[in-house]
């Protein structure tokens, strides 16, 4: 697949969530000049939330990371800590062509890369560069979101292209040295791709975002059930219809009712309890290009 | 071996640190009396920290479960919140036989039971009960801290005997249900054994803790290094001179220079990067009785 447009100016972000350790740590090391030069590139990092990192929680006030609606971003009104902090970010990466974000994740999704917009799955050079990094290492998978830009509240969105890579299992507010080491390389290849690109051909696969499903809640609202332990650490898994989905306090299984097979992720990430979202199900696609 | 004191009264207590959520929804289950009636016993419940809970976080102003020295409590002009609470929890708990205070930890310890002070392994009562629990699932560990009564922190302490439960690895503010089933079940059999002491013989296993390291650091005092990945999640595995302990964020591997086989646990807790703990060593024990 021919390539057409050029990735030369590139922010690497970490701490866009203060208790993310991995991309605030790999990215103090890129500041630190422990890497090689990129002499075709401009990369540039950016710690993102540096108030919530001093603090080692997800936020200050709110989630920094669903603060990039340009409407929000257009909204001088809006006065909150990480509302603010939303506005100069997009100041300062406008123009970038490539954003990468950096994110852990307590769900088993291995060196997940998200892609927020449709933008990278229509062009054909962001599909090279994701089949090859697919080729050096197997266990990357492809999250489609398919978010308008516009609509993005997402940090990477604010590049021309956006990745956010998303690693874990790992415990908000510490570090795993293996999955740590591994984004490290993972980040390297995509600099390594940008330098030299590559008209490649294959088959992409990927998943792609459907919806996300609560936890089972009692008549006050609170949480009554806990993902089954046979679905826990299962993302990417297909999921059939009567598979187990819950375990509720008293016992009781819950099934999964879904027709069709479906392919679940971010199964009990730490952070989406609060926004309702005990997992999300996705579809496994295949792009031949 | 005989018993000769009585345990009836007895507090369970969950929330003592607010994201530790395997704590808080079993002590909420127990006050929906979702258990079987225990005629023999008075079972209370306690959730520790509500307001620690309501913002799932570990604490508000103070780690809770460092207020419990016998000195602070005495001091009444210690006035954060959770030194407050303190207060008002050890005169609630004074007269109790046995606080069992729940916890979790993102270290891989499967079902710890920590004694804080000296009195459990001292007791032949204690002693019986911790080698009935461990015949009764071979996933427990026992983990002996040897603080006296007066000199320790922690809210199990309160109690005449302390039984801490230690349950991991989990990422606080989540559930892991397979680990929260066998918790519930290790309660339920500590119950039965108070209900019904037995007068038993044997060797106990358990592990005696010796001191703690720190992460290695950098002259500003920031983490330079990440548990190695040949030590991660290898909780209660012997640890000889030479293995890998750390990995420096530049690459390089820091090596245990402790003589002697040592067996490490807590071994990367989120909570303890605050505290300057990277790991904890023991020795490993039996007791012959």
């Amino acid at each position: 697949m021919k390539n057409n447009i050029q990735v030369k100016h590139i922010t690497i972000v970490g701490g866009t969530h203060g208790n993310e350790l991995h991309g605030i740590h790999l990215v103090k090391n890129r500041q630190a000049n422990r890497y090689k030069n990129r002499d075709k590139l401009n990369v540039k990092t950016l710690l993102a939330n540096p108030l919530a990192i001093e603090a080692n929680r997800r936020y200050i006030e709110t989630d920094l990371n669903r603060c990039f609606k340009l409407e929000d971003l257009n909204d001088e009104s809006l006065s909150l800590k990480e509302q603010k902090q939303a506005r100069e970010i997009a100041q300062e990466l406008g123009g970038q062509d490539l954003v990468i974000d950096l994110h852990n994740t307590t769900a088993n999704m291995g060196l997940t890369i998200i892609l927020l917009t449709d933008r990278g799955i229509q062009d054909p050079f962001m599909v090279n560069l994701l089949f090859y990094l697919q080729k050096k290492e197997p266990q990357v998978y492809i999250l489609n979101r398919s978010l308008s830009a516009n609509e993005s509240p997402y940090l990477s969105s604010l590049g021309k292209q956006d990745l956010a890579i998303e690693v874990g299992p790992v415990p908000h507010g510490t570090l795993y040295a293996e999955l740590f080491v591994k984004t490290e390389a993972l980040i390297e290849h995509i600099l390594d791709f940008l330098e030299e690109p590559q008209a490649l051909s294959g088959t992409l696969t990927y998943y792609q975002h459907l919806f996300s499903l609560d936890y089972p809640r009692d008549e006050s609202g609170e949480i009554c059930a806990m993902i089954h332990p046979d679905l826990q650490g299962r993302d990417y898994q297909p999921l059939k219809p009567g598979d187990p989905l819950f375990l509720k306090f008293d016992g009781e299984t819950i099934a999964n009712e879904q027709p069709g097979t479906l392919w679940p992720v971010f199964i009990n990430e730490q952070a989406y309890y609060e926004k309702g979202v005990a997992l999300t199900f996705t579809k496994k696609e295949q792009l031949i290009f």
